[in-house]
């Protein structure tokens, strides 16, 4: 069993209104100086070895269906 | 600026359906042989340099703000 990481985040030119929330949330609580943006981080335990194969199926999965690549960026992380 | 990365993750014995979900609709894709966990990721844009102060103020509103300390890990990635 092996570890690979696909991080989606928004991009940068889309507003997030999550990351926006957890900012104002964090001023608010007198945490002044940063700037958040939130995505998805996905833990993939892949059965047997990760291969060249393996990753680029990962690759391809990450595009359609773990990223809306519209609005979203994602890498692959193994 | 400098960016810190907190990634937030459901505890191992915590079920995780986003998880779930993610790895039924890829295998009904086709995609065997994968176990996914769906987590959080928060991009933190720092004003100034990151101290270790920063860091530890970082670590205290990922632990009380961006993580449920009860049903997930997180960590902090300098």
């Amino acid at each position: 069993m092996a570890l690979v990481v696909v991080n989606v985040m928004p991009k940068p030119e889309i507003l997030d209104p999550q990351g926006k929330a957890v900012t104002g949330a964090l001023q608010r609580l007198g945490h002044q100086g940063f700037a958040v943006r939130q995505g998805k981080r996905f833990e993939i335990q892949v059965e047997g070895e990760v291969t060249d194969a393996r990753l680029a199926e990962i690759h391809q999965f990450a595009e359609s269906v773990l990223a809306n690549t519209v609005i979203e960026n994602f890498e692959v992380v193994a």
